[in-house]
This record gives structure tokens, sequence and C-alpha cells, in this order.
């Protein structure tokens, strides 16, 4: 495995490995806060937004944050996403679909994404739908509707839920491409008359920038109405679309286009890899650049980078900003996996991306800025081997960080769990996430800062 | 088992049972949050307090306060912890004795206590002493000196870390009493010229208030000194204490002299019972007042109650007011002991102090009032058995919740998990929970706040 140093380097972050860098016992030890009153009445600001930009850590609890600050930065280290000014929890519970009265208590993507993208609750698997399976509109199309540019980026294939809420509605998140929603969303298929799968109606919905994974289900073959006989990709490419699908393309795509990039068959590939847990623990190692990952593939800073720039371009001379959405979704994938430098290395993407947002936020204030999850997760830092499954990793600190998966067997998936999560923002309307709130309620916040509510 | 009706009804806190009220699908089905930068604006204030309450849920982490809200209150719903209008994330690790410049990423009471009472990292079982072991003052005895009124309060026995890191300084936190500490911390007992166990150290800090379980040791001999040959209690009322041992003892108590409440020989009885976790689950069930429960025992609610109102009292016709912490310990020791019931009903019995701390501040908006937790801990809301041990409780929405404990076989301890935590504020100097911070950097916001640093 290569060593993370000339990755770290590549991305900006920290350039230091584990182990090497002694940290000050002040910084360590006692308390230096100084009165943060006046920049937080500062930050405190109503009105509208110009943009709205949503960063979504798939699965990114506080537990998930706070395994990747120990490792990436160390306790007393601050990542990019610590430093937004107002923070809250929220809850993200999903809603039973044959009696929506009653909650969920463990909500998926696909619900949660439902419930900040469109304000409603639903159930879990549904994409923009509510319970009764009517769709609802979503954030991201009534600012097109109303004269915002829009984007919509993410590690994962772009019809998995979370990207998938911001431009689609179907029944279940299953229906990503023609096929399988010809057999498992009926009432969704083109054939019958509905709307189709998600990657038609993504490409349909026409963000300005759809960035991600899921090459596989845009090759698939509409199978009904105009673009009949033609692979998604063909129908995007008719609607004007530039597809591009690997980092070269991405980088010299034009900003007078819509840009389609879709740089691997499924998920892209991971930033990191390390060792596997195992019920007795491991012996204290490192996190190292995943060698197996295709050289050829942008990674999520690079894929904000460019949405970023691409947007600010087309609206640079336009009354009305964007929004955009950046995903990052394999932290969420990777703890399913029970893979913690999988897992820790998605978050360290993330908060790449999250930087260049806030560099950008630097340079637009009138821009709103929300870095928060979908739900909680499973794995946890713990002190000695548990009842699941166990690594140690050595961290930027130089110690020993112990972190445990016990939600199911190692061969299956990893669990969601309830928890509420950390919310924080910067920027017009962030006094929204103060508090307790509901995930749904990111919905009226992100409205209310485009003034579309 | 006895039903909660009863009990619920006398608390004050919500009397139905679960399983009884529908909730309307409003409430938990679409965005209804309206704009909250005016109330975020008003909740910022900077300046002095003259009073500062923090309330500490031992071991109540996110998933702890999600767990108690959806059985209580229902997902949708909202408990009064919920409702301070401030709020951060922060974090709780502490350091490594042999080598302090290393974290310690999994805290333990005593040494995040330490944290926040006096504003230095430390070790795990540290009580306010650095990594080297000297003494180092706490946020109770700076007030005192500073001419503020101070109170301790508490569910665990008084010299239990969180209590006793207010008025104690010694090197480990199982030195209770003389005889433990004789045996276990030599440099701190009093035949070796030390300033005696926690039980004698906390009496002669002499906090107005002083309330919890504990009695076993209050009731040792002092081995050494102006006391030799008699009980810490004696001790006490040597020194102007009122000592009360139950409810009624502390109903009538004057606030013309200190009050030493001791309600219990060690960890004061739990509010509820309830199923017993297992590994395959359990069928869905609901929580049941603790019938064991010796009546004579105050409520947390009401030793807080009685706490505000001496302390009220006895600085109403002078300049300073008060410092009081009230602790709801026993969160954190029915996580460990794997009991649902047992964890919610003391976090809702926390809560219940919260509402009467709230209360108080309405009248006296010149209140710091601060509730967070020491450390995260392992019980987490799942969807399924896992490899640990679940129970499924029957919530106030009529729902079920599977909640799981796996990070330590049934008959031994679960882990604290090195998460970090939610911290929330309302009153002068709140906004110094925003965002990110370093548990330490409590002190310095509780500190700037009784102006007396």
């Amino acid at each position: 495995m290569k060593s993370l140093r000339s990755r770290r380097a590549r991305v900006a972050v920290a350039v230091v490995t584990a182990a090497v860098v002694a940290v000050p016992v002040a910084a360590l030890a006692s308390a230096s806060h100084s009165d943060n009153t006046k920049a937080a009445a500062k930050a405190i600001k109503g009105g509208k937004a110009r943009n709205v930009i949503l960063l979504i850590g798939d699965g990114m609890g506080d537990s998930e944050i706070t395994i990747a600050r120990n490792y990436q930065v160390g306790a007393a280290g601050r990542l990019s996403m610590d430093k937004l000014p107002l923070t809250g929890a929220y809850t993200t519970y999903a809603v039973q679909k044959d009696k929506p009265t009653l909650p969920d208590y463990v909500t998926d993507s696909a619900a949660s994404g439902t419930g900040w993208a469109t304000g409603h609750k639903t159930y879990n698997g549904a994409i923009s739908v509510l319970p009764n399976e009517k769709p609802v509109p979503t954030i991201l199309e009534l600012a097109k509707k109303a004269g915002f540019r829009t984007g919509d980026v993410t590690t994962a294939e772009l019809q998995d839920a979370t990207p998938a809420v911001l431009g689609a509605h179907v029944v279940n998140r299953d229906c990503k491409g023609p096929a399988a929603t010809t057999a498992k969303c009926p009432t969704n298929a083109k054939e019958n008359g509905g709307a189709g799968s998600i990657a038609e109606q993504l490409v349909a919905t026409k963000p300005d920038v759809l960035l991600g994974g899921g090459k596989a289900y845009f090759d698939e073959t509409v199978t009904a109405g105009k673009y009949q006989g033609k692979t998604v990709i063909q129908q995007a490419q008719a609607n004007d679309y530039q597809v591009v699908t690997d980092a070269a393309g991405l980088a010299s795509a034009s900003s007078r286009k819509p840009i389609l990039g879709a740089f691997a068959p499924n998920n892209m590939d991971l930033e990191w890899t390390g060792p596997k847990p195992t019920l007795t623990g491991t012996a204290p190692s490192t996190c190292a650049v995943n060698s197996a990952r295709t050289a050829t593939q942008p990674h999520l800073v690079d894929m904000a980078s460019k949405a970023l720039s691409v947007l600010d371009q087309q609206t640079k001379h336009s009354k009305k900003g964007f929004f955009l959405q950046i995903e990052g979704a394999s932290i969420d994938k990777q703890d399913h996996a029970a893979n913690p430098c999988g897992q820790i290395g998605e978050t360290v993407g993330l908060d790449a991306a999250v930087k260049k947002v806030l560099d950008y936020q630097k340079a637009h204030p009138d821009t709103l800025v929300v870095v928060t999850a979908d739900h909680g997760h499973t794995s946890q830092i713990v002190e000695t081997a548990t009842l699941g499954y166990t690594a140690t990793l050595t961290t930027h600190d130089g110690a020993d960080m112990t972190i445990s998966y016990a939600t199911a067997p190692i061969t299956g998936s990893q669990q969601h769990t309830g928890t509420e999560v950390r919310i924080a923002a910067g920027g017009p309307q962030a006094a929204n996430v103060l508090g307790v709130t509901n995930q749904t309620d990111l919905f009226s916040t992100m409205a209310r800062a485009l003034g579309i509510r």
C-alpha cells in the first residue's frame, strides 16, 4: 500500500503521517477558548442567500466525524467541517409506508434524502415520493424553476438515493435504470406512462452539473417514449448535455452547456484502504492510499471545484445564483462494510470539498453552506475489543484509536443507527440549524434562503 | 411493575403511556420550521451571568438523548433539554497519564469532569488533579472564593467522579472515603498529611448545597487531623452543615445553613425498570416505575428544586449569584448495565430537572444554563438484532424502537465511546458552545460568565 503522504499532499489536507508529529501539551491539555459571542452574533444572518451549497456526509454521524478528526488532524485538531459557525442536532427518522403516522426510527438515505430535499417524511426506499407514492417537488427542482442554476455531485452512483432524491421520483430506490424500473417500479416505468427510471428522470430534470458514478445505468436503453431505443446517455446528449467520463474530460468541460460526468460504472473508487476489523482486534495500523483506485477518476474535491466554477461562471451576470449538493457517499458504504480506513478516507475526501466550498463562501458571503449527515451509523470509538469487530488505528496524534462495528456479522452489512446527527451551517439563514430540528426543516431553511417558499 | 402513568404524572412530565396517543400525521410528516433567525440573534448574549447552572447527563450522548426522546415524547416531540437555543458538539477525550501529550480517546467521567471543572485535560481516574497528580482549582472553588454561593447535586454517590471533581482533588477516583484513600491514594490520605478522601474534601470545600447518595462514605471515620475518630458526617456537622437523609428532611431543611443531603448508602435508586436485552432481542415492551425504589428518597427534580430555592434565597440580597451543578448520573450506569428503561428513566428524570432550571432561568434571564454530557456511551437505535444484546420498546409514538448494547458481554460493563457529544446552552456567554469546542472550553465559558477569569 502506498503511503498517504503523497495523497494527503495532493488534496491539500494535512501532509503528516500518523505517529510522526508530537502535539504540544498545551494543545491537548487545557482550555484556551476565547469569547465567541461577537463572532456568533455576526454569524447570525437572516435574509436571502444568492447560493445554497449543501454537503451531505452519508452516514456521517458524530461518531464518524470524531473518528475522522482523531485520525486525520488529531483530537484537538479541527476539520474544515468543524469550522462552520452554527451547529445543531437534527432528527432523521423515517415513517412507516403502511401507517405514515408511525415513525420508523432508523432511516435509510432515500427517506432521509426525501426529508431534506422535499420537506416531507416518507418511507425507507422512497425517492421523493410521499408514503402514498405521489411525487413531491424537490429543492433542486424548485430552485431551477425559480431561475437558479443547479448541481448534484456524489461519489456514489448518481442514481443512488442521495443524489437521486433531488431530481427523480420513484417508489423504490432500486429503480436506477430502465430495466430495474420495469421490474420493481412498474408505475414509474416509461412503458407504462411513468416518468421512467432515476437515470432518465435525472437527465430530464437537467441540473446544470451532474457528477458522480453510475454510468452502467446511463448506458441502459430507454424502453418507451421519445427516446425509446436510445441509451440514457444519448437522451442526455440529445438534451444538450456534454458527457464526460474521466478527470481530464471534466477539467476541460465547458460551462456553456450542462455537464453529465459519469466516472465509474457504479460507485466511484475508494480513496483509502487499511486493516480489516476482527473479533479480537488488530495491531495498531495506519491507512494507505487505495492503489487500486482508477487513476482517471476525479476526486470529490475535483468534482466540487468544477461544479463551483461552472455554476459561478453561469450565474456571474444573472440575478439568481445556484443550488448545489455535494455528497460524500461512501462514508456510509464503508461503515456498512466495517472498513475504518475506507470510511475515514471518504470523510477526509468530503472535508476537502468542504474546504473548497468554505473558500468560495469567503469570497461570496451571500452563500448559505450546510454540512450534515443523512443518518447516524454503526462505528464507535471504544476502549477495547467488543462483541463485534474492532480495528486499531494509530492517529495523527500518534495515539491508538480502536473502532468497533457490532451491529451485524462481518459478512453482512452493518446497520444505520437512529441517533440525531450534527448539522452545521454558515451564511444567510444558517441560524435555523441551531438547537434541535427535524431533518425536514432543512428543506424550509434552504427554500427560505433561496426565496422560493 | 407499576404503571408509569402515576410516576409520570407526579414528576409533571408527559402523562401518557406509550401506544395510547396517536400523533397527527402532520407532526411527523412535513417541515414546519419557522425562521429562527431573530430568536437566535436574541439568544446571543455576552456579558456576565449572575448564576451559572450546569446540568450533566452522565454518558448522555446524542444516541441516549434520541432514545429518551423517542420513548418519552415521540420522535417529533421535544424534551426540555432540546429547547435550549444554542447548541454545539464538544470533544471529550482524556490524556495518557504517563504521556500527557497523547490523547486517550475514550474518557471516563473523572477525566472529563476534571476537563469541564478545571479547564485541564487529565488522565482517566483523576479527580481535579493534573497528570502530574497536582491539584488544580475547580469552577466551584473559584466561584465560592469570588463570593458566589455553590451547589453540587447528583443521583450517584456524592463521591462519584462528576460531583467529586467540583470539590475534591485525589489521584484516583476510587478514594471516596478515608479507608479507600489510605489504600489507594496514600499521597492524599489524611494520615500522610494529605487533604483526605473525596468525602472529607467535599465537606471541607463546603458547597452550600451538597445533595445525592454516598452516605456510606460519609459514615466512615476520619483517620487523622482535627476530625480524627469522627465520621465525615460529624466533620460536616462541626462545620455548620445540616445533614438530611430523606425527602422530608430535604423539604424542611433551612436555607440559613449549608445542607448535606445523603439519601442512599451508595447510588440513589433507579426511577424505571424494564426488559433486559438478549442476544436475540425481546418482544416489544414498555418501561415501568421501579417499585423497589426507596419511597423516602427525593427524585433528582426534587433535589434540583430545593437547590435552586435555597441558592436563590441565599443570594437574593447579595451582589453575587450562584454556581450549581446537577447530574443525572445513572444514565451512564444503566448504559453500562445494558438496561434501556433504566437509562431512559434517568434521562427523563434529568429532563424534569432541566425543566425546573429553565423555568428558573425564565424568571432570572441573567442565568447561564448549560446541558451536556461528559462522554458518549454504548447504546444505539438499530433496525434488527445485532452482534450484541437488544431490547425493543414501544414508544410514545406507538412504534417499536430497538436498542442495542454491543460493546461488552451482558455480564460485564458496556463501554463508553469516544464520540463528540452535544452541548446546549442559553443565557449570557451561551454562544461559546456553538460549533465544535473542547470539553475544557466549558470551564472558560462558565468562568467568563461568572467574571472569575
